[in-house]
């Protein structure tokens, strides 16, 4: 999908659009790797993101699984298209223990309109890497006429 | 359920664990109201919680509404209970776009283990207030013997 | 939504589509109610639709809900569009146990390209209707232009 | 997981539940693999399983990535439980066109309580398969102690 465009002015375009996420600046968020239907985005552990029991809340996972999933779909979206998210689900199959937070996302299926990812979180610790959380989600392009 | 514990007891569990949550103050929320099955919280706006369009991200509300489904679920869980979420579907309806936002859960089913909420979530104009998302949860009560 | 057209028109196109279901018919299936944004399905009980415990198979529920909501969308839907499901979550409260079951989905939102549907299942006894599953889903419209 | 019971037993304990499912019959469908958290389900095209264009109906697809989500987790559960299903996620990807279907599912995460799957369905063409839906699905082991 993305062999018509040099895939250097992609990763350009997603990180801009990454860098005006406000929230990914207060959750400490960073994307480390861009790909072709495939993105990563970390966070550290910070008392500031916690749930009552001192783990890292969800609502943070699933924030990182979310800009992951989004920006892996905008990597293979139509030239001059943003996305949004329709939906998702998130199985949290782990407390978020660790010293830092990994969001993994592919793209399952790149559609004219719609783009279904699936993208994993892990917790990192000093052993490694454990499977905390999994998303399914349904990503929109838009705009793609208009830009 | 709550019939034998006096609710005021109960409200005053699920504040004291809504307030050892460091992201939702991280967040600027409140829990607004606590009842039996029925939790509502709020949010403003602010530049630190936005997407790449500077509409609210998608991870704030559904924060918000995890926890409110969360606590939800606690207000009616048997006595000695914590609640962890299991999984959560969001359906994203409309741009977060408010001076505030709110998040109002209600159990559907309270069972032994398994506890399913509803919530939806608003912004709050000049105009009042316009649906923008709707979660579907599963929460699950531990601990209960071991309190 | 459905203002400007004659909703028996739309009831027509409805139950047309309906009746051209294969699988409905295989599970005994009916139409009973079609509203703007609201749709009634009902099948009776059978050993052919039950799991392993004689219950009704959670596949045959999400069926008819799956067949209510995208009806519902279809109700409210352009003129000219076809219909078709992106995805669903159901979660199964109580087991499918009852003479009969019915599936009722309504139109949370209708946008232009996508419709948000929210179903309750109930099964039907002698002491009135339970609520044993309930689903939120994603429908598309398709072909409006084509028609 | 299954390591100090013989897969042979499991494989026996799954396929008689699996042939207790009315439904199976009735969708023509069938356990092509068992296997220590895998579970392969296949049914045929039939004009009976069909929506309104005359694809397979996504009750169908559902009802075979159901079946082997709770049969993958019933093969990895504690001797003497049962498995139902919590809830489930489908993103429909393709129209159901073919002339055969194949669910095949995998644990994700066993639990003690819960045991979470992934699953993918194909349609089965003479160019080989292609991926039409996948499923992320929550299953509850229930009655060990009882047995």
């Amino acid at each position: 999908m993305a062999n018509l465009v040099r895939m250097d002015l992609i990763e350009k375009k997603v990180r801009a659009s990454f860098a005006k996420q406000g929230l990914m600046s207060t959750l400490g968020a960073q994307m480390t790797t861009v790909g072709a239907g495939a993105v990563e985005i970390r966070c550290g552990f910070d008392a500031k993101l916690t749930q009552q029991n001192g783990f890292v809340h969800a609502g943070v996972i699933t924030s990182i699984l979310d800009s992951a999933c989004g920006y892996a779909a905008l990597s293979v979206a139509p030239a001059g298209s943003e996305v949004l998210s329709v939906e998702f689900k998130v199985n949290l199959l782990a407390p978020a223990v660790g010293s830092a937070f990994v969001a993994r996302a592919l793209v399952k299926r790149a559609g004219k309109t719609l783009t279904i990812c699936s993208a994993d979180a892990y917790a990192v610790n000093a052993d490694g890497e454990k499977l905390i959380a999994t998303m399914l989600a349904t990503m929109m392009n838009i705009g793609a006429k208009a830009s």
